[in-house]
């Protein structure tokens, strides 16, 4: 891992460089893209069963073979051992409540004239969800994008999950199954993103489209985002640590891997006030590397993009959390409540030493889909809001109407705009 | 304007054809504003003066000769005719107070095992307005755009404005006064949009970029999405009127006509339960449209983009509002209360006969940001939201983690996360 110090001159200019990610598109793949979304969006199903034929390695004659119900969901969580289900509906259950709390509801309220205004909160009519298949499948990721539809109360949730040379994953289709999920197609791609998007003679068309995918996935999403709603395009994940020396080494140590280990640009960084419990939590790493399975791609990761990082005081940690916007912070400190209000900028805040990464990216409530890339500055976690839109109300009363008219009025002839201004002056009584 | 029935068969079909609008973008306008972005990201406040000088044909020396100060925009403000700022400040007023009723608050609540879980509202740091000078100078655009902000809490907002010429709109300025903006620059154009999201040496870099602007603004917007936050890139602007007959047939002509006068890519849409009224309609817009100063602009927009349609029952015109999901609906309805549960998609709804669309445009309080071309689906007005974000928040507690440790143990063993699973074990106290 690089080692800096917030102390040091050139500080800023070193984290700016060992944060920069070039996020550039790739115009060959911008190309395939395009050509796969205009050849489903003509040729609806027959385009969607070649690609996927010849992509995944199946061999499908129609999409009834393409198609999974309900029935295949059930059974796929009835063959797994019951301590998997009971995780995957415990994880389900504990993602559901949190979500539950942020559901928007409807208000209004009425001025002194009589007018109302307000605000209607409707569900979204319905969703595509997109679950990478293959080695990186991940039922977490069900969970984590089905649930907050579901509790927003959205009707329709379709996935579609690509199911290279037929291999079903049932740990992923039980997810579905408790996530609440409402019928599953296993293609993937830009061809299931086109589908969803566009509609085919069998894919109904979406209103947004959420979930993870490879570049391809990622540029058709950009592609239609407009036509459909999407969730934001994903950088690699990071993890930035403030530790105050109270947490055993060991566990923070283990906290930098679980993020290291995702793939070789995630980013894991560990700030502390204690030059000495930097050297612990090396030397845990050190021992600790020995028992991982995926020990390459954590040597890798924090090789090409680890930081520890030396600071004055949690003051000086907080600044530097708060230009690094981190997709996911742990304070592991001794009184994170008292330091969490100094975060103005993070996807998510895991707050003392028993709130491992790891236990949010599950269950512990909150979602797992977090901003990337510094873009915590602006964006927000996925959750239940981004499941359902907002329509404002707004019921002038006649005697409203002559006040605000006078106002309308005298603004339109301003902006030049004179049917804006007849409009509000017709409403007017003594015209 | 076309004329269509719901109960004919090939209803559907033409309405599609109707509401379609290509928003291809220009490859040649996205290469011209690749360049103009690049040169301002390297050479900063030198390049954003010389594009400035070329579009905008001013004379400036440096960047000093491009910025205006509060007392600039007061002294705007205070050149303006008493009933101009009376009209300003009651608009902010009302629009700040809806905005106030947006505002999301934190919230926390700590489960059966003592582990705190919630969500942290922050507003972000710095945002820029984006605000067209010129012909198209809409002081009621910055109105909403910057409340919200300043609502939120957001601690500077940075406005842009060109002066083509040199020419300053003293409301527009008036309006920023108003509104409560930090400090204006006077450009515009994809430089100035490239200035606010790289930072130069005088214009500090933002968290987010909001406000309407020609094809470059929109192309610049899209290009640095990603590195800022934007607002959703706006198509023309739609009205659609659902009438039952009892609101005064003049009343709605003009407001289709408030709708058509904005350009000729306008779409303004009636829908009636009586064939009376559809004719009663356009017998007034054929009256009205001789006091029209624009009336090139709105017999083209009526001409290509106008439909008339003759529903069946309420509920019939209701369904087709929601296919539609219009930026603007008036339910100028005996009963809207009745049937505005029946959007489902829609910017902002306009209830009953005296709300007029223009009244919300510039003073009922609501925001006037709303979206276009069926994306009401999955989208919402611009709001207090918008300049807010959220930061998940999890403690916890030293039981909650034996819990918890379990279940993300078993599902992270699952998805083949060894470290993640260490992660949980290592804070289980049986271990």
């Amino acid at each position: 891992m690089k080692y800096l110090n917030t102390q040091s001159s050139d500080f800023q200019s070193e984290l700016k460089a060992l944060l920069a990610f070039e996020t550039a598109q790739d115009p060959k793949v911008d190309q395939v893209v395009a050509d796969i979304c205009t050849d489903v969006q003509k040729r609806g199903d027959a385009a969607v069963i070649e690609y996927t034929n010849q992509f995944d390695g199946t061999d499908a004659q129609s999409m009834q073979d393409l198609m999974l119900s309900q029935a295949d969901l059930k059974a796929a969580f009835e063959r797994l051992p019951e301590t998997t289900q009971t995780a995957l509906q415990t994880a389900a259950a504990r993602v559901e409540s949190y979500h539950r709390h942020q559901k928007m509801e409807s208000w209004s309220y009425t001025d002194e004239d009589g007018t109302l205004l307000g605000q209607q909160i409707t569900p979204l009519d319905r969703v595509g969800i997109y679950v990478p298949g293959g080695k990186a499948a991940y039922p977490s990721s069900v969970i984590m994008n089905a649930m907050p539809a579901h509790v927003a109360g959205v009707p329709e949730i379709i996935m579609v999950v690509p199911t290279p040379k037929g291999e079903r994953n049932d740990i992923v289709l039980a997810a579905a199954y408790v996530a609440g999920v409402t019928n599953v197609f296993t293609i993937g791609g830009a061809q299931a993103v086109a589908a969803l998007a566009y509609g085919t003679e069998t894919i109904p068309q979406v209103d947004k489209i959420t979930g993870p995918g490879n570049a391809f996935v990622a540029a058709a999403k950009r592609r239609v985002f407009g036509v459909v709603g999407i969730d934001m395009v994903a950088g690699p994940s990071e993890i930035l640590v403030i530790a105050d020396g109270t947490t055993p080494a060991e566990w923070v140590a283990m906290d930098l891997f679980s993020q290291a280990e995702h793939d070789e640009i995630a980013q894991a960084i560990l700030i502390s006030t204690s030059q000495q419990y930097l050297d612990d939590v090396q030397t845990a790493m050190d021992k600790l590397i020995e028992e991982m399975p995926r020990r390459d791609i954590i040597e890798a990761s924090l090789g090409n993009r680890g930081i520890m990082i030396l600071a004055k005081d949690l003051k000086d940690a907080c600044a530097v959390a708060n230009y690094i916007a981190p997709e996911h912070l742990e304070l592991s400190i001794a009184d994170p409540q008292e330091w969490v209000t100094e975060i103005r900028h993070a996807g998510a805040i895991f707050m003392g030493p028993y709130t491992s990464e790891s236990l949010g990216d599950y269950c512990a409530g909150p979602n797992h889909v977090l901003p990337t890339s510094r873009t915590a500055r602006f964006s927000s976690p996925l959750g239940t809001y981004d499941f359902q839109k907002r329509s404002s109300l707004i019921q002038v009363s006649k005697e409203g109407a002559q006040k605000l008219g006078k106002t309308a009025s005298i603004l339109a002839h301003g902006e030049r705009l004179t049917a804006h201004a007849r409009a509000a002056e017709l409403r007017l009584q003594d015209e």
